[in-house]
């Protein structure tokens, strides 16, 4: 089956937020072997909505439609439901009952935009919203089946799970797929694309290969299409196994695997530990260990001193490095990321000092410098790195390079 | 001049990455004045990058697309450029050289692949790329100019800021548009509509009013329409005026503002100071500070005391109510704020403490708790949570949750 995701909003056109329901919603259709052949996005107008609904009804088999159902007055999207299908809209008792015990629940009394929520067209089966007051709508028009839903995330998250994928997979209309990606760090994208031309060519017809580039890896994603999903799954992974001798360590993991995660696959096995001294990353570098399930186990946890009273005070850093070499130089990341060893008693430390901008750049020390820090039981790096003028990028930036060091470290150290 | 955005790649479509892109390149046309109605993503298929362009030729008079230039062999955006554009791709000595001076930069040997890169539509405008390899392209048909860049976010983004957004404004084709949105916390969707009914009702037709609710957050958008940008922005900040009296506190901010950057406007005129004590949240409310320019006139850094041992030897938290209480706990909580106080001089301090999940739950503290403090000179909160199973989703939660109650507490101090 193919499937079209229509996002309603003005506030998705101008972007003002970022279309991540089109992208949840891509992964879970795929998932479940439906394939997605476009995303629309429209703003709050009735005619652009129906159009949308129109073309979409020519293309796709699924339309599974985002936004445009909450209680306020720019919401228009059920009235071009209506249209669509050719019906009215009807009060809806269970989805009244639901949004009067939600609100009692909370304390706030009832207004008549709460109860025009449960108006709804009466040619749809209604879906219960158990996250929220808008409830999802499911329809069918000349085989072609459309799900409206509420654009709050988390509430459409919650109807997918619960209502959309399981009456999915009863259609029975769900072709076979598998995808597996390859994440890689370190080789460009052009050399990778060399070193991999007799394997790609040698690819069967059914597996097809995309290059996903970003500043920080290079990923590689595997599609396979058939009728037998565990079977494609096997053949990919033959794949992947031919493809590991041709670029070594430069796999780091698959799918949504992370540096972070990565890391705690390597510190975890010999009991190893890992603690941070952060300045200008300012905790990211922390945030982005600590996204990892289980980090726990190996991951003790860290200092943001961001200024200098606090070096000298949580991570021993000299006053006299301070000055004499300033906070953002070889001297001072050094002494953080030893300060954090000494403090923390980690095995490995990191740390990461510089200016992240828009202000604090000099001649000599842009915006943008950043020193990274990585320590371990025998051995050290120190780089200094120059990224751009965003205050943002830096940040991030300067925190992913940090892992990658600290991976480089720790594959030195275990090899000896 | 109204636009839609063309977003070419299967891993847009399959949700492997959100698009960024279209966000952005959205933000940018508005400010420019440009009407985006469309955003449209399609795979990496010959007939549906056709289709997409052929169709927004006909809805719209700019059409920007990205993505589907980069050197591998998935790329298949310029054939069926040169198709619509009835054109054939032709050598391009400028870019050539261009590629050719990266690759001696970096001592990479250039390839076959990269030589191709600076084949391009014989009918286009080349737009030198500064930051990558694929140029972008210029092409005009019937009225409509198309636009064509990377998918590398920050290679798109420097063509948008060097080439495209300097061409558009000499086509003098662009209306004026003014956005203000209002931040506002505190005050339901559904009660904040009702409490602005009659304000809204009074609005002149010009001026659109959009609700966007988020976990958090509602925002509140205001967009006016016009010849003249300068009245316009005028005239959105008169309604403005009119609405404080009405939301009050609840406003903390607009447009691109922050929590983390309101608290620090809160804050910085008495030259108050702030730390964090971080142990579920990882690290996160110290990003969301640091991520505010200018942060280090406030914001002294932060521990993330991610083990027991350090929430003791950093914070001083007794072992005795770790035992007792448990790490999470309202105790455990507020001796981190106040270790924190103690550690670090600063004037306000937050902790958080709680399970993030997806393992660590128990009947009595399921996956989801989470124990916030927030101390001041004179007064403290102390407030439990429970968010989802989720565990970004429970660090943000968190994280953002911290930062209200902190932002309460510093306005009570301040009220007396």
């Amino acid at each position: 089956m193919t499937a079209e995701i229509l996002t309603i909003g003005d506030e998705i056109l101008i972007g003002q937020i970022v279309n991540t329901n089109a992208a949840w919603i891509g992964q879970q259709l795929t998932l479940a072997g439906v394939e997605v052949i476009r995303h629309t996005a429209v703003g709050d107008g009735h005619a652009a909505i129906l159009e949308a609904l129109v073309m979409a009804q020519s293309r796709a088999g699924l339309v599974l439609i985002t936004g445009g159902l909450g209680p306020t007055r720019d919401d228009i999207t059920k009235k071009a439901l209506c249209d669509h299908f050719g019906t009215g809209l009807v009060f809806h008792q269970p989805t009244f009952d639901q949004i009067s015990e939600r609100f009692l629940k909370r304390g706030i009394p009832l207004n008549r935009l709460n109860r025009d929520q449960a108006l709804v067209p009466a040619s749809c089966t209604v879906l219960a919203n158990a996250l929220g007051t808008a409830p999802g709508m499911w329809f069918e028009k000349e085989g072609v089946v459309f799900v409206s839903l509420p654009g709050v995330p988390f509430e459409m998250e919650g109807l997918m799970i619960r209502e959309v994928l399981p009456r999915l997979a009863t259609t029975g209309m769900t072709g076979a797929i598998w995808h597996r990606t390859v994440l890689t760090q370190g080789i460009p994208e052009s050399v990778l694309a060399e070193k991999l031309e007799a394997w790609e060519i040698a690819l069967p017809s059914h597996i097809s290969l995309a290059y996903l580039p970003s500043p920080m890896a290079v990923r590689l994603r595997l599609t396979a299409r058939g009728n037998d999903r565990e079977l494609l799954r096997q053949e990919v992974d033959n794949q992947i196994a031919s493809l590991k001798p041709l670029i070594g360590e430069s796999i780091y993991g698959y799918d949504g695997d992370t540096m972070a995660g990565a890391i705690g696959r390597l510190l975890l096995p010999g009991g190893h530990t890992l603690a941070v001294a952060e300045s200008c990353t300012g905790g990211y570098v922390s945030h982005l260990i600590t996204l990892t399930p289980g980090c726990s186990a190996w991951y003790r946890g860290g200092v943001t001193a961001y200024s200098n009273e606090l070096k000298t005070a949580l991570l021993g850093v000299s006053p006299n490095t301070l000055e004499h070499h300033g906070a953002v130089s070889r001297e001072t990341a050094l002494e953080m990321a030893r300060g954090a060893r000494k403090h923390t008693g980690a095995d490995f430390t990191l740390a990461t000092t510089g200016i992240a901008g828009p202000d604090g750049g000099s001649p000599e020390k842009p915006v943008g410098t950043v020193w990274i820090a990585a320590t371990g039981p025998a051995k050290f790096f120190c780089e200094k790195y120059v990224f751009g003028n965003d205050r943002e990028r830096n940040i991030l930036r300067a925190s992913q390079t940090s892992l990658q060091l600290l991976r480089k470290l720790i594959l030195e150290e275990k090899n000896g």
